[in-house]
């Protein structure tokens, strides 16, 4: 293909260069993150003068102080990139991986190995850090990447994305793999949604708002990750201490992550006995409680909730509580309010343990423990390249391996049908 | 939910249907796919009536003898339909099937195992065969089924389903889980694509164009199957007796099918060699050729190509033949119209061999072997779901397992992070 228009020739320099990454080895993959984070660490300046620049701007357009603060890059944000960066090395490269494979009764041979997508794209907002975190990613498992992100941190991004290029190529790599579309504003954005043939795979990275865009405005295919309306089901039979310890930590350890409760559901027969401690816990964790008129009558701190209680992800000290009659009430309220992220169940009794696991469609279902443990790093799988929470090709934490597809290699000695 | 909107209506029966299949087990899978076999059996003279309502507004619509011919379903075809179900009840059933799993350090075990998806959508034309093919694979891997089988086939795929339904209840499951929106019209099918929250899974089966129409306007996650632009590459190097025999079978074996080829590329080196036999056997064969200005010096009796004989999906006795300089032009060639598909090689050098396999990126790379190998009864998958041209979730040949998600079983003894 060739063409004179500036968004497709970025799009298809990606592309090209996506190719070549595909049939590299390792070592040189591994070669080229190293020298991306000697470039993040040789860069610091120019990169703190650009986002400074962005910073100034953000200021001036009031984005608040949580936007600003995440636009924020400085010397020991980036050292602790060109950090994770190094980590992304240690990573096993999931090309080339057999995943299964056989001998046909014809004595041809199949075998079905991992490979690149080729082009990954990415949507985020005002987080420069996902540059980074993207491009190592998507580099590690030989994918080229187009990046949209955001107006807000565009000159950062700018310098980022220049240092990048300049790194993979002084290893000896094609750096077009990595491009940025910052300058075509939202235009770009919407052009990279529907650019079939130039990027495989489109991953929208942000607000709740961003992502339903992506997913309905995509004519790629699109891995959506992240929302997270979290429960914790506290059954009849359920410990006390082990209780208050998986709330609590659900709630609590980090609220602001997708894999944080937002919903407390308890039986009613555990309710006397265990809401005056879970919510007094929670209360003196300077967490804001809004109950049914049941949870209410057992403790006169809960606020009143409504229907948006159970239909919010807070990622905040805030919670739902709801007290439910059995077990089958509360997978109902759970198939009615999930976003099908992660749901545990509290319980001593074996087979509601197990009903809950059969019957909970989402994408990670937990008995006694907290839902904080739904993570690439938690599982074992080095990378956090998202929690996916569509049913199609990945479901849940997603390791490197999610960043490729398959083909299938087929050897013969001259067989026909 | 609830709604008075009887499109919606039947969306929600299947979800709720569904989602009660996603925990019977294999065996009442199987008594309800016996079921539907026997009422097939049974059905004969009602579905036959309504077949030829269909066929008569076919005949008065003219639309042609190949449409006629896919709408026909007569005993033979329905006793064939009926064992093609008993051959499902066959297989080995996915749901449940522990992909991988392992104990963290802290104790926790997580096993990822497979689950139905929910509801499987299909968009056929026409084809009233495939009602049943994909209600008996969405049945055995969990799923419920909504289908949209287009107005020419409406009144035998409205007797199909209804057999099926009563024959899924007899049975003891839920006979909603399959719904038909045939009545819904082209507005039923436009709805069915934006049905995010009803439909887990899109699949198109049919013809080029309406495969594109559904990836371009459904927001609904599709697989896409089914084109293919298939290439043989015959190297410098290639054998006389297994190249004809590999080329001869990819493009008659099935002419008609989506692994069927449709372009040949001979090296030049080969081509003095090779040709006059190649295009010889072909053109025995009843196929017309149509080829550069090389191969026309070659062989008389070729038609000239133009760019469009390359990107043509024939699916009929004709093949586009080219001269390449060397294996980079011909992988260079299939990287610019290949459907990625499959694409073979057929060589006696072994670099050749490697690289082209690991160079062409489609979703079945074989060496000396027919092309009509793509398939999944051939690969040992028992069942046909189609042959994936996507590469999220699924590439290649596609089987049962591919009719499903996962989810994490994560099982705790009071851990928290």
């Amino acid at each position: 293909m060739s063409t004179v228009d500036p968004f497709l020739i970025k799009l298809e320099r990606a592309r090209v260069a996506a190719k070549s990454l595909a049939t590299v080895t390792t070592g040189q993959k591994n070669a080229a993150l190293e020298a991306i984070a000697v470039a993040l660490e040789n860069g610091i300046d120019a990169v703190v003068e650009a986002n400074a620049r962005d910073l100034e701007r953000g200021r001036a357009d009031q984005i608040g102080e949580g936007l600003l603060d995440r636009l924020m890059l400085n010397e020991a944000r980036l050292r602790a990139l060109a950090a994770a960066v190094r980590d992304v090395i240690a990573l096993p490269d999931p090309v080339g991986q057999v995943v299964r494979g056989s001998t046909l009764a014809n004595g041809i041979t199949i075998n079905q190995v991992r490979v690149p997508f080729g082009v990954v794209g990415a949507i985020y907002e005002a987080r420069p850090n996902v540059t980074v975190d993207i491009v190592a990613l998507a580099l590690k498992s030989g994918n080229g990447a187009v990046l949209r992100g955001g107006t807000a941190a565009e000159n950062t991004n700018a310098v980022l994305v220049k240092l990048i290029q300049n790194a993979i190529s002084s290893a000896g790599l094609d750096g077009d793999a990595v491009q940025t579309i910052d300058e075509f504003g939202r235009e770009g954005a919407a052009r990279l949604m529907k650019a079939r043939g130039y990027v495989d795979v489109l991953i929208p990275r942000g607000s709740a708002g961003l992502i339903a865009t992506v997913v309905q405005e995509s004519t790629v295919p699109v891995i959506e990750t992240g929302s997270g309306i979290v429960h914790v089901f506290v059954d009849a039979t359920a410990d006390e201490d082990m209780a208050v310890n998986i709330v609590r930590n659900s709630k609590t350890h980090r609220p602001s992550v997708c894999n944080a409760a937002e919903t407390l559901l308890v039986h009613r027969e555990a309710a006397e006995r265990l809401l005056p401690r879970l919510a007094g816990e929670l209360i003196a964790a300077d967490v804001e409680l809004s109950g049914d008129e049941v949870v209410r009558s057992i403790v006169a701190e809960v606020g009143a909730a409504d229907d948006s209680t159970w239909a919010t992800e807070h990622l905040a000290l805030e919670m739902g509580v709801r007290v439910v009659d059995s077990i089958d009430e509360a997978i109902a309220h759970i198939d009615r309010y999930s976003t099908r992220h992660t749901e545990a169940i509290v319980t001593q009794d074996y087979a509601n343990a197990e009903r809950f696991l059969a019957e909970v469609d989402s994408a990670v279902v937990m008995v006694n423990a907290s839902t904080r443990f739904t993570d690439g790093g938690e599982f074992g799988f080095g990378a956090e390249v998202g929690i996916s929470t569509q049913k199609l090709h990945a479901r849940g934490p997603m390791g490197l391996s999610e960043l490729t597809s398959t083909k299938w290699l087929v050897r013969g000695a001259g067989q026909v049908r």
